[in-house]
């Protein structure tokens, strides 16, 4: 199974690509969120693992709109609590680390404890968090430390020097798996589609009634630019429901007017993740 | 009249501070958005001018989240159709154009323009487009251009060497006239507030309801995620409403459990923009 990813190997990308697909994986390391797409289209890839949402920054609005510009289906979500740590070679006193490597949000998302304990250390921003711990390894610095999760520790075989260092304790990142084929039979009981009311008062309140009435609860709703339609908007809808309610549903809709494409449906894990 | 701003004098949102506050303002140059609140939080500036949207790109969430932490008020929008331009020494011929300066975004909104008619110029990424022409001016650099606005040509001395070179033809932003107090009175037709709702299914159905039952006209609805609660997001909601009818809405959306924050009331420019 070849997998692409945004990052590099030892990344939350790569955690939540094991976790879906095992550890026997061939890894395609991506640049850039469209690089990920683009493998999945050429079939350089079978499945991708891309972040859609962090539970603190909000949506990352690049995949939404890469989702939609691609005929690719959503077959699995896998929410992430992000653990930071400070990753770097056994036993360095934390007083001996002249520079903390990493990606600026992973930096940004641990500044008290950098602020608190490593206040000597210069930070480095790099372009991915488990790249910089693969930079401390290859450069062999005694010195160096890296910010990344203990699976990029262990891939590169270095120590965790400490553990759960960023501000928030509850961070967690959502992760979608997108497959060019939507799975033939499924235990689905969620669905994520993409929404176009007609451009009147009341067309959306007119939308989200058919999920309303169905007693159906919409876990989330992201507005996104129409390209082209200057202060208009499309929604992107998650929805716990089932197969045949989704079909009545999406008839409804387009009852209504309502232009719906449906991403992917996907069981629900995140009851089980905070 | 000192008015705080993201970025420094020449950019969009100078442009837009003068459309709203006139030519005779005290230009408070920030570096972020979060200093443009702190300034006005701090009574350094009257009044601030931020974006909150571009009809290509979508909503600036960062400041969403500034809005919600912290008191001030919403009191005008200004939709800006945003015209980049290339600016040089005046003559300059296009094919003597050794770089070409500008904010990331800028060059990636002029990408058609410069891989079909500037190739041979290499492209380098500044903090600001209007501080890119001061670059230029400041230089004396015969051989460079800056992308930015014709206002920031003219505040420069420098001359447009061609026109409209975004990919886009429609590409608007709107922006946001900040102050610490609500105006008194105002012909205000359209207002701002976010809207946090029970965690039951149909809880944002039936808070929209108290909009539509109303026939009144939802212009925008942005989720973002409601901090330390995993998955929970609250709804920034732009209205076309009167106060009076204001008032009523509040008062139902709390009764349904709803808890609301008004971010002020100001006059609809955008009806007439595109």
């Amino acid at each position: 199974m070849r997998v692409a990813i945004q990052g590099e190997r030892g990344s939350f990308h790569h955690a939540a690509a094991v976790k879906q697909y095992g550890g026997d994986i061939d890894l395609i390391e991506c640049e850039s969120f469209a690089q990920v797409f683009t493998a999945l289209e050429g079939e350089v890839a079978d499945a991708a693992i891309v972040a859609i949402e962090n539970s603190l920054y909000g949506s990352i609005n690049e995949v939404y709109d890469l989702l939609l510009h691609h005929a690719h289906f959503i077959v699995a979500e896998i929410p992430w609590q992000i653990h930071q740590c400070l990753i770097g070679y056994p036993n360095t006193p934390l007083d001996q680390i002249s520079h903390v490597y990493s990606h600026p949000v992973a930096l940004a998302q641990c500044s008290t404890y950098l602020a608190n304990t490593l206040d000597q250390a210069e930070k480095v921003e790099y372009t991915d968090t488990a790249g910089a711990v693969r930079l401390i390894s290859e450069r062999q610095d005694y010195t160096g430390a890296a910010i990344a999760s203990a699976f990029a520790a262990e891939l590169f075989g270095m120590a965790v020097l400490a553990a759960d260092i960023q501000n928030h304790a509850l961070n967690f990142t959502r992760f979608l798996a997108i497959e060019k084929q939507a799975p033939g039979s499924s235990n689905a009981n969620k669905a994520s589609l993409v929404l176009q009311t007609n451009h009147r008062p009341g067309a959306l309140y007119q939308a989200l009634g058919a999920f309303a009435d169905r007693g159906l609860n919409l876990t989330k709703l992201q507005s996104r630019p129409i390209p082209g339609k200057v202060w208009r908007y499309m929604f992107y809808v998650d929805v716990m429901v089932d197969q045949n309610q989704l079909d009545e549903i999406t008839s409804e809709l387009e009852a209504q007017g309502c232009n719906v494409r449906i991403l992917g449906s996907y069981r629900d894990q995140t009851a089980v993740s905070p």
